[in-house]
């Protein structure tokens, strides 16, 4: 195992890293921004790195820096978590040539996931079902409009480079396609410096379902089963749970096996998620693979009783997946919530600033994490998750009903700070969420007068 | 379902026992004493009842004050927790006069059970294991004299109706017999106004190992397993683990199902603990029932999955177990500290308090069950607990790993406030508990100089 480990990231995952690691004695070397000096998260580590401003592309995404960190403090590996740069190939290289282990898959396996023509490419050699689309980027505008009449509307415009529910535009008419297809080339570019778009069919009620896979180096691929991320605000979950309910066995398994097969196929190293959309008559197709370790894994953690991180760091470190299906029994239901510093009553505006009182729920089949604590200023600069509620129950109603409990008890408040909490209860008590027939609509529908 | 439950408790256990009602949408009923009026534990009930001064004898420990609450509330059910009136048989049966549900036994079995020399008459009964004794209590010295000659010394005088480790005296040697003897009367009368006592066999190195039930109205019972408790200082425990680590499966096996066998020869009803001393020869013996839910319940509720304080409200409110011994799967290891606000530097002196910094532990496979905040001032009138932390893993190591981890990320702090938690540490990281060696004399060998 590694004897030190560089946490290229910030906030609640930063420390739920610093956890494991220190559960296994590796020692923790964490960096940080200006803005994040006084972050609690940093209490965790053994070494602490100043490494820039606020500006994510100056501290977190800005890879010199991190190397210089991982360089100066003898990090022999450096795990990205999620966001930043955790899906850059190109500081995956750069790792590789500093000879520091980056802790996710090889570059070139992130390059072809990350860019989302090809990702789809693999997935129909893998032989994974895909919505109707265009294989191949599009050119110009008349490209686009033939794609679109072929697969028929409604459709989605999306970036090569997007992913994680960005960069995405949906097209109901015909009409407005040549003016869409401009925006979302423009938007590509400004989002990602990369403004190649493709066009797919687009699904108005889907459920959004994903399959948690660990592959080590020795071409061991293992699934931990499936979520259900149908909960969304434009394209961003706020509530996640594990198994995906109210699905055939049968289709999860199909689904299972189509994630290990897409893993096989692509040489997939470590923990990933590959993402579907499940139709109305419970077809699925294959969406994007997210090559790094996600916001909701603990829900998977959960039922599954395997550490994610520990996994992650033991394939990296080249070990053999020491799990096999028959060490991954599921049990029972949980079910994850985003507690985000946004206020719901004025379009989910960020509300950054003094977190002044800070209780986080606690009791049984309750987890919580958070780098919050009494006092904490949330900056603005980054993404608005101060802390994720997890709970676990033997049947989903039971887990519903916990969660509803545990937001209940949580605790945030300070001049202006406004959360997701009470919002997130709504979604939970809403009929269609507990009869598990909700779909990426239900949030937005709920938000609509 | 009842609609309603008070509370006859206060802090971590009050709040333990409201977080389910409140999931099960159970009106709940807290009691407070005046040491309390801030409790952060009340925040979690609908209905809050002043029941006295801060000494528990006029407050929790005072029934006319509980039963008037409940009358006053129109409580369905009375929750005791543990300690306070949690086995007061004489309680049990006023509430069952004033048509309130007692959560827990009847009142004839939680008598005989908390009469120890009644208990181990019932455990010789229904076959169990007990330590050569006295069966009967025992008239003079001269009496206690004989007992313990024929018995062989080093013995253990034990009141009849103490328990949970109150009113035991070892006896090395014949010569010291006629005084100890004196003086355990004199304490068993000064502790529970009840000056019988026994004598007993006493193991000078040996395993608490106990075994929870749960049983319904209907006959059925139910083994949730070992846990060992063999972590304790002047037999209070400090660490509990499940399942019973070191032992062989058979042994354990065994000893669940005398405990089961204990439970239905008493016609035991709810959450219980058997406790069994284990000798060197892995021989094993009866010591006491505990007829309430424990401090340790937690270890038990991670390994199986079981919410215990929800089944116990079923089985109170005349459900049939719906749990049968296939919905009981034990998986991995769970361990339990109990941070006491005690000074171990100063024979662990309680320091009570304002407890100005509060940060509990969180992230993967980490409970905290606490009444804690920040600004908490733990009174100096009930027992220093100030939270459990409890956490699992896969494997036994894994969890030790973890408890080291969450305990040096809790924080309490505040003016002359200290914890148990590093001394506790110190007891994790003992070769002898690491192996699962130790025996209940592992904590005074270690404060031992």
């Amino acid at each position: 195992m590694f004897s030190s480990v560089l946490i290229a990231n910030r906030g609640e995952i930063a420390l739920r890293v610093a956890r494991t690691c220190r559960e296994l004695g590796i020692r923790v070397i964490m960096v940080y921004s200006t803005a994040d000096r006084d972050s609690p998260a940093l209490r965790l580590a053994d070494e602490r790195v100043h490494i820039g401003p606020p500006a994510a592309a100056r501290s977190y995404r800005y890879a010199p820096a991190i190397l210089e960190a991982a360089r100066r403090t003898g990090a022999e590996a450096v795990h990205p978590g999620y966001g930043f740069l955790s899906e850059d190939p190109d500081f995956a290289r750069a790792c590789r040539a500093h000879g520091i282990t980056f802790i996710g898959p090889p570059a070139e396996v992130i390059a072809r996931l990350g860019d989302k023509a090809q990702a789809r490419e693999a997935a129909v050699e893998a032989g994974l079902p895909v919505l109707p689309g265009s294989i191949r980027t599009l050119g110009d505008g008349a490209d686009a409009r033939r794609a679109a009449d072929e697969i028929g509307y409604p459709v989605i415009i999306k970036a090569v480079a997007g992913g994680g529910g960005r960069g995405m535009t949906v097209v109901h008419d015909a009409r407005d396609l040549a003016r869409a297809y401009a925006q979302a080339r423009a938007d590509a570019v400004a989002l990602f410096g990369d403004g190649r778009v493709y066009v797919e069919k687009y699904l108005e009620t889907a459920r959004h379902v994903e399959v948690q896979v660990l592959a080590d180096g020795h071409g061991k691929v293992l699934d931990l089963g499936a979520r259900d991320c149908s909960a969304q605000r434009r394209r961003q979950k706020l509530i996640e749970e594990s198994p995906a309910p109210g699905l055939p066995d049968d289709l999860v398994g199909r689904m299972c096996e189509a994630a290990v097969r897409g893993a096989r196929a692509t040489g997939y190293v470590g923990a990933g998620t590959f993402e579907f959309l499940v139709g109305d008559e419970h077809e699925f197709y294959f969406m994007e693979v997210n090559s790094r370790i996600q916001v909701e894994h603990p829900v998977t953690e959960m039922v599954t009783g395997v550490d994610l991180v520990r996994e992650q760091l033991a394939v990296a470190a080249g070990h053999r997946l020491g799990l096999g299906p028959d060490d991954v029994v599921p049990r029972g239901a949980a079910i994850e919530c985003r507690i985000n510093v946004e206020d719901p009553e004025r379009g989910f505006l960020p509300t950054p600033g003094l977190v002044a009182e800070f209780v986080p729920p606690g009791g049984p089949f309750t987890r919580v994490d958070t780098h919050a604590v009494p006092g904490l200023r949330v900056p603005s600069d980054y993404d608005p998750l101060l802390a994720k509620v997890v709970v676990w129950d033997a049947h989903r109603d039971g887990a519903i009903a916990r969660m509803d409990r545990a937001l209940e008890e949580l605790r945030v408040a300070g001049p202006g700070v406004r959360t997701t909490a009470g919002f997130l209860r709504e979604v939970l008590g809403h009929p269609l969420f507990r009869a598990a027939k909700h779909t990426t609509g239900l949030v937005e529908s709920m938000l609509t007068p």
